[in-house]
């Protein structure tokens, strides 16, 4: 089981941010600390923004910083934004070409688990994410050598 | 998010076994009805005997059938046995490759995720899934022509 790059992505964009904060940080920095494509980051960066995670501070000097308390930022949450869909089995979307489609109890199972998850990751904030600031702040000092 | 190829062929497996019961089913016969690769369903059928789930009878008219009461065969515990890792991001691997993979708090909340998806499957069991059995029973018929 899986999670997609985007929102792998965008959960260390959003530790990176708030360790930077109140500071700005930028979308080359974070590709540059963690090795990540910038590309990639980049559009992970737009949906943090569109989703009102992230704001973007233009200009020579500027960058991205959260765009909230971090203790209202939800993972779960997070996940429901940057997935882009919890189509955990095949049958989930709308193709809908297995025969026992109709009567599958399955899909209510799989549902229902993937609902506990997402409840589960809800208990936990970006602000629980950052409570060990000086470390996150050392591990990537040290990151760049 | 995504299970495997192999844990959803594996639940189909199960159903259509479960499904077949007292009578046999074979590899051949799952694959023609799911529409379902045979090479790969054999795979999954050898990690289902190797965790005793399934049971393998040999002979002109053997086949597969489920190898224990289905209302013991817990969905989590399938999945489990099925699916390669739980490594929902690459930081779970062992890879270790993320600078700030010491004082991260992700994988916890991740891996406690995680256990939620797993502990709400166990909720449910293949008895479960087979449960309208006539409807089942009905549908693959339907899709054979």
């Amino acid at each position: 089981m899986r999670l997609t790059r985007h929102t792998d992505y965008a959960f260390r964009m959003l530790i990176h941010a708030a360790t930077r904060a109140p500071e700005l940080t930028t979308v080359g920095e974070v590709a540059d600390d963690f090795s990540l494509s910038a590309t990639h980051l980049n559009k992970v960066a737009q949906t943090l923004a569109a989703h009102g995670y992230l704001e973007t501070v233009r200009g020579r000097s500027g960058g991205v910083r959260v765009a909230r308390d971090p203790s209202l930022i939800r993972l779960g949450e997070v996940a429901r934004a940057t997935e882009p869909d919890f189509q955990i089995a095949p049958c989930m979307g709308d193709d809908g070409d297995c025969p026992i489609y109709d009567p599958c109890v399955l899909r209510g199972a799989l549902n229902q688990a993937t609902d506990a998850f997402i409840a589960e990751l809800n208990k936990w904030t970006l602000a629980d994410l950052v409570k060990p600031k000086q470390q996150l702040v050392a591990a990537i000092l040290a990151a760049q050598g």
